[in-house]
């Protein structure tokens, strides 16, 4: 590769490293309005991070970007890399001492909207770490919505596109759709934010906890203010908003850009979104029908529990309503096979997502057809439209990558000196940016905190692996990226 | 599908039937010898099942059988699922007390060489009964074997076949190929199982255990005459003999066929020999590291038990020699991702086997190279022969398969009130046909007695789902098989 690659990415990604520097003001400004000290820990990163990236802009300084696939493939992982570094600094100087791991590992958890955290006691802990913790959901997940939109179909790693929907519009030049388009994208990102808070505080949480939980929740991002997440507040209303706005960041955002932008409403047909709605559905009311007849909980809060957990963990958010791990063994397994499902394309939400299911099932079945009539055609379709073999090929790799690192990350966890359920479940909610485990360690009581370094820098590289949809960051680690 | 083909392979089915009836003479004689009552039982089932048989057989006399794709995939489910009923009648009448349930279950475990035991107080179990057991394991081992080097390749499900590593031997006729191949196949199976028998003898095993546990080990099945199986014994030399002739039968027996008939090794060079001893010798070498340094076991006692349980459960034997749930959490991980592994293709071991690792790992270096550049040309290779994008393919959705019927039938399983451990290593352990589970109830220490019936029957589908390679059970489920 040459070195003008190198040298733009790493020029770009410092330009992001400044403007998350100069983020860090925002929770500067929070501790000094609550009188916290840790204002100070803030000016000094974004100071020290700020100038160190304004130094490697100055430095990398040249012509305007080459645009081909590995820039792009560098690009995206170098960018989450420098934005989980530079994130971790405040952590690390903070009050709620943390070590490197642990500081990168919440800083990771953070942009990658995984939501799993290290820091214990919550509820008492400095207002302007709260604050940069949402912040880094918030902001990771315009990240990734205009990762989805923008760069993972030019890499043809993210299988279906928003623009191959979009192929009739080819009136336009590209650059100026992508500017309306990222414009509508962030005015209804911000607009649902603040939805989410006002509704959040008219049912009882106070202003801080509704900012923070509703930046949280739009995000599919999981950090909570308090340590026994949105059961602290004891509603079910705020349950069942919760279920709501967490159900909608996990469709496509293409479907409301369209509306804002053209008034097109067509995009509703997508086939995930129906599949994923049919699941979330589905295994919701099999949880609250065991939680009735089992457990004998009393049938509107068995539903508003159920709802809220599935969808929390399918949309990948991962905020407990209440400890599942004592639900029953039913709800365990359910909790479990969730976390692989999650949301759809286009959305803040990970895992491997309802259209990967819908070509992986498709597929079996027209392979299954061809064992029957070897020389037949058996096409396999996306709705009407039709899967060629290259995006049926990727969606496969995906899934077999997904699970041969799910079983390696859990041997290595198993090695570390975690039981099976802790390993397995650590390793598939990082994969999948859910941020909820399983088993008393890191189930839905309990937390990162007491994990060991090494595990927690393996998991630190799972959620950002799973953040990237795998392929981008496996490409990156090939010998044949670094040739020539 | 026409009449004919429904005559014909019930006719087929119910030929073979009549051949399992007839061998039930064998412990019936046996339980006569040791002057036990249960040999009425035997003799009644033989007649029982043999009657039955014959009128079937004489009801659907036909012309020569239909040789087509749809004949091949129905006839296969069928004799496995024909023989299974069969099997299952003995257990049922027997002084053992099982229901209907668990009388299918021992046999289809017996007959896939699964080798999980409904069976508690198998030291006082009828000899017959012990007999029958592991008849069913060694007849199933050779209907395996001969289903892959004959059928399999022709259906195109086992992906690689033995006939397209001897594609250069054109000259014969194949039906004389086939006569020859399966003689020399079947004295070699016997003659593996003599010399397993009097080695075992050697060691001090008295010649009724002897000779069920070698007619066991041959068939990589894993019944046992004792509830501690091999750990009855407390021989290391035992242990490290059942370790050779565990692995020896899951290599591919195409290589000692074509060393027997022509006098060739070169088939010793098929990389999934090279692949699976690669990773029995890395786990087994793991986990005596494991118990020498975290558990200071001594390591002449540590090799021989991890070596034995490494290649126990890659064999898809399914054999114990000690409670290795309690050896600790990193060896509860291994043996569960040992479970999902598996032997060579052409051998009597299931699971995901070696071959199909190979290929996965080729496809996804040459889907990330295809992202680099997505022009290239990129072949995926098996050793030097290329693998064609049907085999890929069917690699792949076998894997894909096998995961999503995983993950629902642990699902399924927590519905029926299992924990999550049991669940999953329940289902993982029938599809791959090992045997041994993980947890306190199926674990290594336990049995599956105390499973309930519809536990059972779930097992019993999942172990012939698995025997049978997936895809040539879920063919025949599709609308399609049975269109026209
Ligand atoms: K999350
Ligand atoms: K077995």
């Amino acid at each position: 590769m040459n070195a003008t690659i190198y040298q733009s990415a790493i020029n770009i990604a410092a330009k992001v490293g400044l403007y998350l520097s100069l983020t860090m003001l925002i929770p500067a400004l929070v501790d000094l309005y609550f009188g916290h000290p840790d204002w100070k820990v803030f000016a000094l990163s974004a100071c020290l991070m700020g100038s160190l990236s304004l130094v490697t802009v100055a430095a990398t300084q040249g012509g305007p970007p080459p645009f081909n696939r590995k820039m792009g493939f560098l690009l995206v992982n170098l960018l989450w890399l420098v934005v989980s570094i530079v994130g971790a600094v405040p952590f690390w100087l903070s009050s709620v001492n943390l070590d490197f791991a642990e500081a990168l590992f919440e800083s990771v958890s953070g942009i990658t909207t995984t939501g799993s955290t290290v820091i214990a006691g919550l509820d008492n802990a400095p207002p302007g770490i709260l604050v940069w913790r949402s912040l880094l959901h918030w902001l990771g997940g315009i990240g990734i919505v205009a990762l989805g939109l923008f760069v993972m179909p030019y890499l043809r790693v993210g299988g279906l596109s928003f623009f191959k929907m979009e192929s009739s519009d080819t009136t336009e030049k590209p650059f100026a759709r992508i500017v309306t388009y990222t414009r509508a994208f962030v005015l209804i990102y911000i607009v649902m934010t603040v939805t989410c808070a006002v509704i959040y505080g008219y049912l009882g949480m106070n202003r801080f906890d509704a900012i923070n939980h509703a930046m949280s929740t739009i995000a599919t991002g999981g950090f909570s203010t308090h340590d026994a997440s949105l059961g602290y507040f004891n509603s079910l209303p705020i349950l069942w908003v919760a279920t709501f706005f967490m159900t909608l960041s996990s469709l496509p955002f293409s479907v409301l850009i369209l509306f804002i932008v053209r008034g097109r409403l067509d995009t509703l047909k997508d086939p995930q979104i129906i599949v994923f709605l049919s699941y979330l559905t589905v295994l919701a009311i099999a949880a609250s029908l065991f939680q009735r007849l089992e457990n004998g909980v009393a049938f509107h809060e068995a539903l508003a529990h159920s709802f809220f957990t599935v969808s929390s963990i399918l949309s990948t958010t991962g905020f407990a309503s209440d400890d599942y791990m004592l639900w029953g063994d039913f709800i365990v397994a359910l909790a479990f096979a969730a976390t692989f499902m999650g949301g759809c394309s286009g959305s803040t939400a990970g895992g491997m997502k309802a259209y990967r299911f819908i070509i992986i099932f498709n597929s079996i079945r027209a392979g299954l057809y061809k064992l029957i009539y070897p020389n037949g055609i058996h096409t396999v379709r996306y709705g009407k439209a039709l899967v060629d073999i290259d995006v049926q090929r990727t969606v496969f790799l995906f899934f077999t990558a997904y699970m041969m690192i799910w079983a390696f990350g859990s041997l290595a966890m198993g090695a570390f000196g975690y039981d099976l359920l802790t390993s397995a479940s650590a390793i598939a909610t990082a994969l999948s940016n859910v941020g909820a485990g399983l088993g008393p360690i890191i189930g839905p009581a309990g937390n990162f905190s007491t994990l060991h370094d090494p595990a927690l820098y393996l998991l630190s590289i799972m959620m950002l692996l799973g953040r990237l949809e795998i392929l981008t960051v496996l490409v990156v680690l090939t010998p044949l990226f670094w040739k020539e």
